[in-house]
């Protein structure tokens, strides 16, 4: 085969890779596949017994390949392949590549099982093929029985097998299984199924896990541990199906809600850090049989794991003390990749299964935000993209494939509805969308759970069974984006007392002014602190976001993804009045969902994945906003709405601006100045001490 | 340094090892020996504080090397070696090589402490040095503080600095590590010291433990699980000493004394393979922790263990359960070499610990006689090695660097004093030398215990306090040899009752007789059945031996090597009358005590004997005499005392033995060949079954 090919042997096309190579009539498909390096899955290793090889022949005229393919140019099927289809049968068309022989041209499909990233909160699914090569194979073989001539050992002879048959040299054993192999090879009268494991190509490849006769079944979970959600989801390591996807709250939220808190919790009590990793792996282990119970799968057949998650959850899932995390200089324990194992995490998975855990970029930007980087792939883009992942702390990362830069800003949970007068989170009967009219003043709104419009007729049933409770992070930024288009408030803004004249939702509290957006059982208003909070919140998310713009001399960015639960919510266009994300075509703005599950999943299915996320992590250059000088001044900026200098032309093509104020107004900001500070000062210890 | 050395540049020449090379003026000597591939130890990496790499200038004219060496052609004592000189003291003349430079031509000698084979059971020390290479190395390193900038983690950065300092690249690491690593960093104010173990070349290097500051002690054990003995060797792994040498009685007794009887336990008690697994783990502990109050180590600087063990042992040992063993073919779990980690048997030395245990060779054919054989180095010879190793079940391999051959030969308990009608195992009291005077037939004995002959003056003394209990497997060899070198029996083993005239001794018992060896308290005799239980016995062996002469067509050996306790004590020469091993010069029979447990040693503190042994036992022949036409043949001219066909000219040239029977005698020898093939059946039953 590694002969030059005789320009008169069939021509044969792969699909959709676009491989192709001439191949001598009667060359088995499958073994055509392996030598163009196209990933076809076999676990029996060619006995027609896995059905695990399938292909389709493409019929018809290739003329841009110069291939007539035909299924006259693929052998008849044989009595091998015949037994398996009485058996198990085989949908229409399709072939196991493993008996069918090349006989003339091709054009062969190897069909994907397509991926659907299924966003695990609420959101709306993506399709998205990936390509397989996972860390973890199956290999059926069939041992030579023990002779007293050639005295090796059945695990000795094991290895020689799966090295003659699979090429496997030098394969490692995992520890557990030695004790177990004689039984299991007599179980299977010799044939054996031996689940491989290698990631690093340098790594010496290694048995996991060992079966009795032919074992057709290798899934793998993919997890993003996030401080508020635990995400999953259950894979097919051997066709990439997803067999279930499914999230749970981490119970960590009893140790405190924001993760400063939680690392608080871990400094003040002796025993913290080990409560907080058993909460933590407990709440995984809960979902792993929740998704294997969805997906009909036993747990023993999960033979490899992927996990993301910002610093502090990594930290605190592999048992490391986060300590270090809350103070400067916020040193990780580990950046890199960590390779482990289920049963060392103490995962209830097979008892040989691998774990992988993505890099993280820097202390606070971890391994989720580089599961994001994977999913979104910026660093293979020629445009400019921002990624951004709004929480307690923002995670923002910036670039293309020239250069990618990365940093953290302590937001504060302002976006998650804390600090925020009537603020709540996502939950029935929040208020999730809301208009202002420009000339009435009044407010329309929506509710979770209903829907309809506050101004719809039947709207009244729907609010009294949910309840009007409160806004949420979504609403409290179209709330403050609305009343900043209708005038209520300046772009420096401050809620103008004087139009409590033309409505009397404008009511004075104190010496300021708060806006009521709804009365009901529960008043609802926004105040003028409410709308400070979400100013300092949005500031402190700009003005990181402009420092890394800065840091690679732009002044504007081509396309931008909101990662994360929160981004699925807003609305683009209420996010850039609001000056949370820079000017850009709305188009332009897409919320990802779960990116960071998605780059997970990536790393579990494919595991040149995790080289390239390794190799990129590497390159990102990482910015500590509270270093740099010009971090101040950003911020002061961008406590207008939507920004005191950077223009917005994008936005102001299609939404009506207020006009911009020419110059600061007395009073107010000259106040608030050294109060805004203050405020900064105390988002970032809050965030960092 | 890579360029071509310049003929003008100092001459360094490195002894024992005899490697050479020039080098720039300055060059520090231990970088020298680095080069030349002299290992130097060294852990705080050139920094004079670890006090390892002491080398010793040799002064004066080595015309062979036309090197004149003198003090003056090193530099003088700098600030750095001078601080650790009046911290910590040199020896005189003693020098650190990290901080001495070549100034001038050299001749260096590395002293190496020398390695004591001291043998655990009642044998004389060895002394030989074994050159190190260990699979475990201490490397002191200064970490790079944390930087916001450069958000490495705190391992990540640890694992730079071991490949810039050291050259270890992708370094693993021990997951147990990870959550100490930044408390460690800490408190060693950033300097740290890491065990970084690496066994295969082809594997990747790997952190195994991590201590704060400098940390200069580095153990391993090598250990010996015999059937009846646990023997182990504490070792410096980082400059050869043995810090202690200990052995205790194998638990596993309880569960029956020979190893097929506790195969039979397993068989047959559910619970019994992990109560087995419990109890030799547990009594390795126990010398662990023995040997190390013995030496003053601290069982968390053991770092590294090397096991040998016969194939059921090494099996119980790793939790597999040994049953295929006691049955054709006989197959082993696994036969090549097993690494491991402490952890993970249960052992009780650092966390982190590496474990080698050597490959088996056949079935029966155990660790034990792969150290052995690494010890005594057959396939480094030109003479042909006989290596015999008697137990109940008897390991022979025989070969020189042409060919290894091995086998196992079912010899029975009878040389352990079992099925012997006084036989007893080696205890005070127990008779152990024996001399019979040909004229009177009367004999003489020593006990152990007492320095004594039976007919010296105070021997009564000495046996009314120790008593005469019983005869031990070496005293059962000799008087077997003694009655027939005295005439007492025939070449056939039939004792001649017609003696009983001459001396009263020889007493009828039914229709064979016996011989009083001894009476006392006790009668001590030596019966007909005892005789053949001893020609049976050293019959399986010399056939097994006998064997193997025929596979390699040899009709003589060179050399011969008795392994184990029972060698050490027994005389060559009465082996050779009794014919339990082939012809040979006297002087050339050899008793080389623990060799297993030396071949462990060495495996321990050097990591190519680890690929030596390996590739050596993927070489030697096994041939499993059972299934040998030629064995019964064989046996039965072996059944003779010293053999019924077989000349032993060079023992006859120094022993006086009696003349051949012509042709066989009548009578018995024609009763006894059924007779005795029923008796090698059931040992050979016994044996494998």
């Amino acid at each position: 085969m590694n002969s030059p090919p005789n320009l008169t042997d069939p021509l044969v096309l792969f699909m959709p890779s676009g491989k192709r190579g001439r191949f001598p009539k009667g060359t088995p498909i499958l073994d055509a596949a392996r030598e163009l390096g196209v990933y076809v899955e076999s676990v029996c290793g060619g006995r027609a017994t896995c059905g695990r090889c399938q292909i389709e022949v493409q019929e018809g005229q290739f003329a841009k390949h110069k291939i007539v393919s035909s299924l006259d140019n693929i052998s008849v099927m044989g009595g091998r392949e015949r037994r398996y289809v009485d058996k198990r049968g085989l949908a229409d068309g399709r072939r196991l590549s493993c008996s069918a022989t090349i006989e003339g041209d091709l054009v062969v499909d190897v069909p994907q099982d397509t991926v659907i990233n299924a966003q695990v909160v609420r959101k709306s699914p993506i399709e998205r093929t990936i390509e397989r090569n996972p860390a973890v194979q199956l290999c059926y073989v069939e041992v030579d029985e023990p002779d007293m001539h050639k005295p090796l050992g059945d695990l000795d002879r094991l290895k020689a097998v799966l090295e003659r048959d699979w090429g496997w040299e030098d394969l490692l054993v995992s520890q557990h299984i030695i004790p177990t192999v004689q039984a299991t090879l007599r179980k299977g009268n010799w044939g054996v199924t031996a689940a491989i494991h290698q990631d690093l190509d340098s790594s010496r490849p290694t048995i996991i896990a060992l079966w009795p006769g032919l074992h057709n079944e290798a899934y793998g979970i993919a997890c993003d541990i996030g401080s508020t959600t635990i995400a999953m989801h259950l894979v097919s390591l051997l066709s990439g199906r997803i067999a279930a996807s499914s999230g749970t709250s981490n119970p960590q939220i009893r140790f405190g809600e924001d993760l400063m808190s939680r690392v608080s919790y871990v400094m003040m009590n002796p025993d913290g850090r080990v409560a907080m990793t058993k909460a933590v792996r407990g709440a995984v282990n809960a979902l792993v049989e929740k998704v294997c119970r969805e997906g009909g799968v036993d747990q023993d057949n999960v033979l490899d794991a992927v996990f993301v998650g910002n610093p502090i959850m990594h930290h605190l899932f592999l048992g490391i003390d986060p300590t270090e995390l809350g103070q400067a200089p916020f040193a990780l324990a580990v950046s890199g990749a960590v390779h482990s194992w289920g049963s060392e995490l103490g995962l209830a998975i097979n008892f040989g299964a691998r774990v992988y855990v993505l890099p993280c970029i820097a202390g606070h930007v971890g391994a989720d935000a580089a599961g994001a980087v994977l999913s979104e792939q910026p660093h293979h883009q020629e445009r400019m993209m921002l990624m951004v992942d709004v929480g307690t702390n923002a995670e923002i990362v910036l670039g293309n494939s020239q250069r990618v830069v990365a940093a953290s800003s302590p937001t504060g949970p302002a976006f998650e509805g804390a600090e925020i007068t009537s603020g709540q989170r996502a939950a029935p009967g929040a208020i999730e969308r809301v208009r202002i009219d420009k000339d009435t003043l009044e407010p329309r709104f929506t509710i979770i759970g209903s829907e309809l419009w506050s101004d719809d007729e039947g709207f009244e049933a729907d609010a009294a069974r949910l309840g009007v409770t409160g806004v949420c992070g979504s609403a409290i930024i179209e709330v403050v984006a609305e009343m900043y288009l209708a005038g209520i408030m300046s772009e420096d803004g401050v809620i103008d007392g004087a139009l409590a004249a033309r409505n009397p939702r404008i009511v004075a509290d104190g010496r300021t002014w708060s806006y009521v957006l709804h009365q009901g059982t529960q008043k609802i208003l926004i105040t003028q602190t409410d709308v400070r909070a979400v100013q300092l919140a949005k500031a402190a998310l700009y003005a990181g976001i402009r420092l890394l713009m800065e840091k690679l001399g732009i002044d504007h960015v081509d396309t931008i993804r909101f990662a994360g639960a929160f981004g699925s919510f807003i609305d683009p266009k209420y996010a850039m009045v609001l000056g949370l994300i820079p000017d850009c075509e709305l188009a332009e703005v897409k919320a990802v969902g779960n990116a960071a599950g998605t780059g997970a999943l990536m790393a579990l299915l494919n595991r040149d994945y995790r080289r390239e996320i390794e190799e990129v992590v590497r390159r990102i250059e990482k910015i500590e906003t509270a270093l740099e000088p010009r971090f101040q001044a950003h911020f002061i900026h961008a406590m207008a709405l939507p920004n005191k200098v950077d223009p917005f032309p994008k936005l102001a093509a299609q939404v009506a601006l207020p006009p911009r104020a020419q110059s600061s107004p007395g009073g107010e900001p000259g106040q608030a100045a050294p109060r805004r500070r203050s405020r900064e000062e105390r988002t970032a210890r809050r965030a960092r001490t």
